[in-house]
């Protein structure tokens, strides 16, 4: 961040809606970062869920263009989506959850006065993620696109019986794989979705996007990583029934014949974290790492 | 099969449609039946589509009550359909390959005539099946029902997120499942979707149903073999647009609250295979289990 | 149990060794059963290292002879080392964790006394469990043998690189497996070393055997359940340093040519949970199965 | 290769020993690569046990400081071997099977005549590869190092129940596990036992390096692939008998508070393909990507 005074630095707000109690939190968050001198806005639908005379709403778009920082109240699920739409603005987002630890929202609501305030004062350690965009082609013109900082997923319908799709990754053919559909991950969305249907955790700070198919009828078609400046194309062969999804945003009915064309966005999403923050702790802790399911307390 | 004059024993012949080059080895093997005393009657769909003029039609009905063995030329897939339709009958069936080796059509067309004589004339290793049935209960009333060779498959439709399954057994809570969906399978169906997606193989003997999660949210919900005695609930309990199919045979638009009755079936399926035959046989072939993905012939 | 006095019944005590503070529930538990009139023996070795004058010792195969139940204090392990022992002798066991729910040690210290009581007065839900038996051939000599409670698990020595196996099961031979080393297991076993290698769990009432390949070389070589009334032949073809243990106690030094021979054990094991257990309620806790990785508390 | 005269440039040969018939194949690509101008030398031992007269035996250095390409003929492991060794010099690789595809010695002995002459030619695809190299260390000294093409193994030994590491990932700890073993595998090692492990595969020239547990005891000690400029420590905290390997190359007799301390060498392997290689090539035919289990050759 500059050196500009703090007076003319725009903080935005973006809360989780209809979550009970939040009411008292905001407003502890909203008192000490008027008091440090930010300038504090509300993203729109934030405004309009909470409700709090006096305090500025600003579109996700002039939230881009204006803010030096998000603070996101809510879980991964509410950070995914303003990510997403904040992706080409590079502004650094901060995730506060509310008594679950996120993978992305990772300050305790408890301990967010000091923590943010160490954050915005410099004492922060920023770190970058990737994100994927997709098109959806047919007959040579695109149809759709999206962009997704999760995952990318092509799958069959319910009752559907497998899909055939063909992948090619930078202009060489990869394999027709038959499944009930296909994962490409970033690190961010290896813990997600793609860590359900078998695929590796990936680093965050790691070039990589991974290939998880999901139920394949190939035993030996397994996860792959590729490089992220690699581009996948994915061609419907084969099912009925058949779409796409960007972060569980669905744009079905995809034909035999269409191609998802993905790779790596030019965008990238900045997460500020308290100094000392690790993402081994935080999949230690989601992933129980340290509880045994046999429980002895010994070794077998 | 009673010691009655063979020229009044029936045997039905039930054929894949539309398959190429198909009219020879049926009439080879109508010929070689006929020549042998056999009454033989064609399945009325196959009757249909093959339109061989002087040989009877007749319903699966019909089958079932008059035939002494069915005869089925395809695949695994025309196999399993006419077995379910047959299984409150208790007709055995032996099944002929196309030049690719099936898991319950075990006998290749090549060398039919032979084999099958010698399965007609008691050198003959009688398996037995287990079939599922299962029940949808809506508000106490069953409003829809199926049985399954291979598997009763609960699942979410396409891009609708995950569905949450209330899974109980024999009265007893098992757990509410967060995952693409559940795969009760037979041992039959164990080298089927469900092996696709993660389960274990189950020999056809075991007395054993195997719950098998579809990308479970939870890295512990692993894979579980019931005693076959067991009546398992799955109850819809959150997600949008879940369906359930019965070998693939699908009921779509589950509500919450209903409730999947799913028991082993009183009628079971009996397969005549050669002498000798072993299902170990099989599952080498169809997995390839002497092939080395590193391929050096030697021990790394 | 038979309706004598209950003066003339016989419990015996098995406990964990060198298991800090467990000198004061152990004195309660003798006090509650000498005062509902029991006699109440220790196992040998928990007598030398308890160290209490007054109470009796006695040997496991004296127990197996004279006492009407045994309970164990201790974790999974313990139970499992004196159930093996007690395997011939058909005395129920009841096992008692010191804070962390086992598989097999299910009632907690803090409630022992009520519950205890209440299945010594026929309150109880008897299990049983089957055991495996292995032999060890050489030259058609039997050179080794054992009994297993959990699993035989034929594996490689450290830095030896994979072997090779030859697995037979009821004559019919299965395949040629190259890997770390096979794990067959008992239902009981499932939820122990057979998981941790990618096995599914088995219901301990389910008539089943499960071979858990360790990091096969071939990826079809999937987990198979196979009846329990199979006998499987483990043949050592290939591979330096291999060896076989029984739940863990170990007999190495196997050579090309050994084969071992391993099938149900004749006996069974009784463990007397408290009414309403349930083994899916022990699964549940102990793998978590309602805690979620993404922790959203929400579907995603 | 620079516009030196050929008459000046020098091709190692190396044969993997033992190799029936190897002779006139040896032959044939000794008169060619003569007759073309080479000056060709045999690695020693190749030189021992092929005992061909009339051509020069040199070193593996020697071969380092002097040739300007070295062809192998052989399976993956001979290539391994002498990669490792010549990992300093950045001498480039050419791979040659005797009849079956390997992930590194790609071109068919059929073919190597036409196939290495256009490579030498310069129609070569050049490919770098990482490697790993580990250090053992105990009380601040080293007392065991090695290089690794495909991976470093840590390891317990035959019957040894689990171990326990302490693993540490840039100086952030990741977690204490118990399992049989961890596999740190380079992208090549991606597709030997970190496979057979349940590990993904990854991509060669993905800048990373990947985890993968064996049997873990935690279900959620899932692999995980870090960015390949990350120090991996090993502690060995719990267990006996254990050993750390690297390519299979074992150092054995590892004591608690053994540190294993591993990162991406600063020396590359570089192999030379033909125009038009590619890597999904090679795993589709070695994975059998387009043979089906249920085989019916068309969707279920």
């Amino acid at each position: 961040m500059p050196a500009t005074p703090q007076s003319q630095k725009t903080i935005a707000l973006v809360v989780r809606p209809n979550t009970v109690g939040i009411g008292e939190p905001v407003g502890r968050l909203l008192a000490f970062l008027q008091g440090a001198g930010y300038r504090v806005v509300l993203e729109s639908e934030t405004a309009a869920h909470l409700g709090l005379p006096g305090i500025e709403a600003m579109s996700v778009g002039g939230i881009g263009a204006a803010a030096c920082a998000v603070i996101v109240m809510g879980g991964d699920g509410t950070m995914l989506g303003i990510a997403r739409q904040l992706a080409p603005f590079d502004v650094p987002l901060i995730g506060i959850n509310q008594g679950r630890l996120g993978f992305m929202t990772d300050i305790p609501i408890e301990r967010m006065i000091p923590v943010v305030g160490d954050i915005l004062g410099g004492k922060a350690r920023a770190e970058k993620r990737t994100l994927l965009e997709g098109r959806v082609m047919r007959g040579g013109a695109m149809i759709a696109c999206g962009l997704a900082v999760n995952d990318v997923v092509v799958a069959r319908g319910a009752g559907a019986g497998m899909i055939e799709l063909k992948v090619t990754v930078d202009g060489n053919f990869m394999y027709n794989q038959r499944s009930d559909g296909l994962i490409i991950s970033t690190p961010t969305g290896s813990s997600a979705y793609a860590l359900s249907a078998g695929g590796p955790l990936l680093h965050p700070s790691l070039g990589g996007i991974v290939l998880v198919p999901i139920a394949p009828h190939a035993l030996s078609n397994r996860p792959i990583v590729v490089p992220d400046s690699s581009e996948i194309v994915v061609e419907i062969v084969g099912g009925r029934d058949t779409s796409v999804n960007f972060d569980m945003q669905t744009f079905a009915s995809l034909a035999h014949g269409d191609q998802i064309v993905i790779s790596r966005s030019p965008n990238q999403i900045t997460f500020l974290h308290p100094e000392g923050w690790s993402y081994y702790d935080t999949l230690r802790e989601k992933l129980h790492w340290n509880e045994y399911p046999s429980g002895e307390g010994k070794l077998r």
